[in-house]
């Protein structure tokens, strides 16, 4: 009996895959590196290798299995699974990834775009398991995000829905990656929260940070969250600036999709509980009373790292009933 | 044969009925008052007797119509067709209107907000029938919106969806009617267009609006384009304040939904190409170039003000289906 779910996280460092059954248990996992070189053909036959070799360690076959998912950091046509364009891959481009994984593997496959497989796996697994309508924002190195629009994803006609570090929040305001200006990308992210406490901390505003910049050369994130936490008031600021710019987006969102829950996920969710109030917070001040947002939960994601391979194995099963 | 539709847009002011084919051609129209005081029982009873001396003027019979499609201005559970609130008709509170309709009319009925159903009018024969993904924004006294993401509207769980005039544009900025601060129908309505005119004429900036305020007592929106297309200074950074913000909210909308159309209606579009060129100059300005986004179509509606009316039709249709 095919009782078993592939599903794999294609990364620009590795290829994630795991064995689940069919309630989305974990069976196995396993990780592989990825090299930004490698062609397409070369990594479809790294995810058969792999995956019989997890198989293998876990007694099962391939024709255990009855679809794979794969997520993919990338812009993607989901209706055709063919890989647009992948920053971190960059011979990823116009690759008809969805028929050559199937094609190899002998099951059903579906692509999804990797920040949309980990929304998935919240919905369907984790904190989002009791709603209908949810969206997911990944708070690191940038702000990646999916939205479920009564259990279904948005993609857009080109995948390039849900877009959500790239939503402003201060026109003509700091430059993004992206092109834009004033992204809440640039803003509230890891790496953007980071860089906002050195910017203040070079322009010689008095904190605690300057010493972790002289001797580190470098300010993370979590430093920012630490120092707050040890009451430096410039890391405070800092936070509570991040925390802002969130409530906002939150808002933003509330009153365009009109969400159940808000989940936020990525490395920065670490910082905890007062990290979320204070999202709330400013939330609960800028939505305003008459709309009855109030029933809105904002909360953190609740699988962690494997939400990419989770996703993607739930994802999977929907190509089989299709 | 029930080859024919009906389609009700219920308003504070006058109830519109239209008859159609299933083709959507208008055969009649008729229009009659409304009292905000009326019972939900008088209004449907109003429908039935409208509805009926309209398709008897068209040489038409109930037997004629095989559903009724109604749009209201309100917040309504679309799954069970209750209408939970509707700020201008007081009486219409918890009221299960899609039931009292059909069993009346003795067809099936469907009840949809009618800022959605204006929105369907344009997504299936108006500005928006040549795409699957479209968002209208609707610019009058507020800023009403719908957005339909492949083909089916979004609503949200419990119809508080496209509330896109409540996205805010400036944190802490003008105080809205709906208990936020900086939403962009407190900038890029009709009516908060002429409120930012006046303030500033009052604030004594120099003007030719303020001969206007003077001798009318008041400026409309209509004062503040004909102003500016009289070369008026202060006129023309009214209508490029409500034109950039505009375009902002283009650029937050194709990030979340990548709608292939976003479509304006509503009296300002009265306005004409000037006005919607200086809303797509914004949107270029701010959307970057990163993302691809420069295919977004953005346009003026096509149907007026019978898309109230053409899309309850259309929508009535649907529940004939299911």
């Amino acid at each position: 009996m095919a009782d078993y779910l592939l599903g794999i996280d294609l990364g620009g460092t590795n290829i994630k895959i795991g064995c689940f059954d069919k309630e989305l248990n974990l069976i196995g996992k396993t990780s592989v590196p990825t090299g930004s070189e490698m062609s397409p053909e070369a990594i479809v036959e790294k995810f058969y290798a792999t995956s019989n070799d997890l198989l293998s360690d876990n007694g099962l076959v391939l024709d255990d299995v009855c679809s794979v998912g794969v997520g993919v950091p990338g812009i993607i046509d989901v209706n055709t699974g063919v890989i647009m364009a992948c920053p971190n891959l960059p011979l990823f481009r116009n690759v008809p990834l969805k028929d050559m994984v199937s094609a190899r593997m002998g099951k059903p496959a579906i692509i999804e775009n990797d920040a949309n497989a980990a929304c998935w796996a919240e919905y369907v697994n984790g904190a989002g398991k009791e709603v209908n309508h949810m969206i997911m924002l990944t708070l690191g190195t940038g702000i990646g995000g999916g939205i479920i629009c009564d259990g279904r994803l948005i993609h857009g006609p080109t995948g390039g829905a849900a877009e959500l570090g790239h939503m402003i929040i201060e026109l003509d305001g700091r430059p993004c990656g992206c092109g834009q200006k004033g992204c809440v990308e640039a803003y509230a992210s890891a790496s953007s929260t980071a860089a906002r406490a050195a910017e203040a901390v070079e322009g010689s505003a008095e904190s605690s940070l300057a010493a972790a910049l002289k001797e580190n050369g470098e300010i993370t994130c979590k430093d920012v969250f630490d120092h707050a936490d040890n009451g430096d008031k410039l890391a405070k600021e800092i936070i509570e600036g991040s925390c802002r710019a969130l409530g906002l987006i939150c808002v933003q969102l509330a009153n365009i999709t009109d969400p159940q829950t808000i989940v936020f996920a990525g490395g920065m969710i670490a910082a905890g509980d007062a990290f979320l109030d204070q999202i709330k917070h400013y939330y609960a001040q800028y939505i305003g009373g008459l709309y009855q947002k109030g029933s809105l939960e904002i909360c953190f994601a609740t699988l962690g790292e494997d939400a990419g391979i989770i996703g993607a194995a739930a994802l999977g099963l929907t190509a089989v009933n299709n």
